[in-house]
């Protein structure tokens, strides 16, 4: 028997409700496998914060760094200080394990409400740096408050960081149908990080051949994804570039509540960690309102991500047979109206028969 | 009479066939009245660059600033390496001349043909900052081209610089019916600037009682903008973000094809410059394909610029006009074919029957 040994961050708001589901589908997928999950939660977020001004210690660093992996719902709230979770938690987890790849897959369900008048056929990969660029927390304040004051963020990349994480995106490019890499920078203007990563995805490129490889700034970025967003198959970016193309991607295929997530260590030195790419919408907490898709299909990367590729298309194919469900409930002009646990227990028991 | 004293800046690709068709709308809409218009054009650009390898001398730059005004079409070639012609004409243009406002109105036109499904009432004008942040050119390259390269982009941020644009929007929202103010940044993660931008915003709205003022992270606008557009009214945000964010609300309102932006030197120490927000097009150039509506539309930024309120909305009202002929013949299954001229034509003379 084979034992998952997950450690768990439920966070704040909606999270603890999404995270829920998706343990339920990871237990439904793995049920009668010679594979089981051995859960420990982290009361890491907001309510930890106040209670005790910690957002994530050295010991609860070390004791998440034994895990194999990391499920994680969402954390923020408005009652603590804008920065303060998202740097000291999230971020703080990101870089400390080495999260160099943020993968963010992007499909549209046929049938979903989507903002775009022809969707068309939506299926592409978003791998976003996860360790460099404007995240790193560099920068400061000079004169803070007063007239003169100067506010600085460095964009900080480097040839190791930005290879490493090219490489991935070939690599995921290459193994894909249509073999197709799309760059996004802003070498126009940002010239010296523009420059390293052109050099780098060229030099990368040499070794792909059978990848064709094309160049966005991130404004017509923007621009594609909202009047051809069939053209992308996988789209590599910085962390910036990638967190904002990311919400947009998310949006046109029927919303975050959708957008599940990857953060990667694909040398597995520490624990990869997954999670919805929605916050934790504070204002439907509680109220089982949160569709745990997102969430679910966060799970389907963990399944691949530890060598469940069977289980990862098992879980996979019940969400499709859910929002295929759900989009024949909307053509009839009776929408479901189910609870983030009812969701889930669908999704389960698709999961099951399967 | 009063003479208008213009320099003018054709540039690359579709530049000089947009600019001509924007000087033929400005001389119908001043025909009759006391005003003329002189032009000085500056052959600035890519064919420049190679002839000469300079982008924009101190000569140039200093006759440039004996101006009232700048109209521009596009500059940027693929002959010319990336960021040769952004940095050393375009924003080399900006900073001298301290247009720290890049004004950028989005309005959609009924009838025209947007990838949103519901594109509803949009009518909102960006503030986005022009002289500081990532586009200061600030950073740089240690150890380039080996594997220990580093790369660096330093966003500069001040309370000179943010008040002066934060003061402006909240101008131009008092002056709107709606009296609503978003600003947009990403503080949860760039904590030094964005901190900066909330508390100039914060001190800024006492002095506007009546505006209404809300925040959104850039991923957040992203969605928004697609999901529910008329929410905006007036929108202010650093260098970057407004690139970015005005890239895709051009995409949405029909296309960067339509919309006009105003780099402003609100005090009026250095010419302003008026340009469409699109790029050269080289694969269209020359070929009368491109829509001058952008550049006609940044006409009416100039005509307000200088004074001319009436002559603007003439111009603004000619725009509408034509775009309404548009939908009707688009309805009617027989959509226009005109060239650039044919559409600057149709503008100028609904101008001089105005
Ligand atoms: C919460 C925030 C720090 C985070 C980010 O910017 O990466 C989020 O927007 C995301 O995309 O995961
Ligand atoms: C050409 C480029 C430097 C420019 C910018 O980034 O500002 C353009 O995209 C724009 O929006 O005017």
């Amino acid at each position: 028997t084979r034992t998952i040994d997950l450690a768990v961050i439920p966070g704040d708001g909606i999270g603890p409700e999404v995270v829920a589901e998706g343990l339920k589908v990871l237990e439904a997928v793995l049920e009668g496998n010679d594979v089981q999950v051995a859960t420990t939660q982290y009361d890491l977020g907001a309510a930890r914060w106040h209670r005790t001004g910690e957002t994530l210690t050295d010991e609860d660093l070390e004791s998440i760094k034994q895990h194999e992996a990391i499920l994680l719902g969402a954390v923020g709230d408005p009652s603590v200080p804008s920065g303060v979770l998202e740097r000291g938690l999230l971020l703080k987890l990101r870089f400390a394990l080495d999260h160099y790849v943020n993968l963010r897959p992007n499909k549209y369900y046929p049938g979903v409400p989507t903002p775009l008048a022809n969707p068309g056929d939506i299926d592409f990969l978003v791998v976003r740096e996860g360790t460099e660029g404007l995240y790193c927390g560099n920068g400061g304040v000079v004169r803070e408050g007063t007239p003169h004051e100067i506010a600085t963020e460095v964009s900080v990349n480097t040839a190791y960081g930005v290879e490493r994480v090219v490489r991935y995106a070939f690599e995921k490019a290459n193994a894909r149908p249509r073999k197709k890499l799309t760059y996004v920078h802003k070498h126009n203007v940002l010239v010296n990080a523009g420059h390293l990563w052109r050099r780098t995805v060229e030099a990368v490129s040499a070794e792909y051949p059978e990848v064709s490889v094309d160049y966005l700034h991130v404004d017509a970025a923007t621009i594609f994804l909202v009047t051809d967003p069939g053209r992308f198959d996988v789209m590599v970016t910085d962390n910036l570039f990638g967190d904002i193309l990311t919400d947009e991607a998310g949006a046109i295929t029927g919303g975050v509540g959708l957008a599940a997530s990857g953060n990667i260590n694909p040398d597995r030195v520490y624990p990869s960690m997954f999670e919805p790419i929605h916050g934790s919408a504070p204002d439907i907490a509680g109220k089982q309102l949160a569709d745990p898709i997102a969430t679910i299909a966060s799970v389907v990367l963990l399944l691949d991500h530890l060598g469940l590729g069977a289980e990862a298309r098992r879980v996979e194919a019940a969400i499709d047979q859910d929002m295929a469900a759900r989009a024949a409930a909307a053509a009839e002009g009776a929408p479901f109206a189910r609870s983030t646990g009812e969701v889930g227990d669908a999704v389960a028991a698709i999961v099951r028969q399967g």
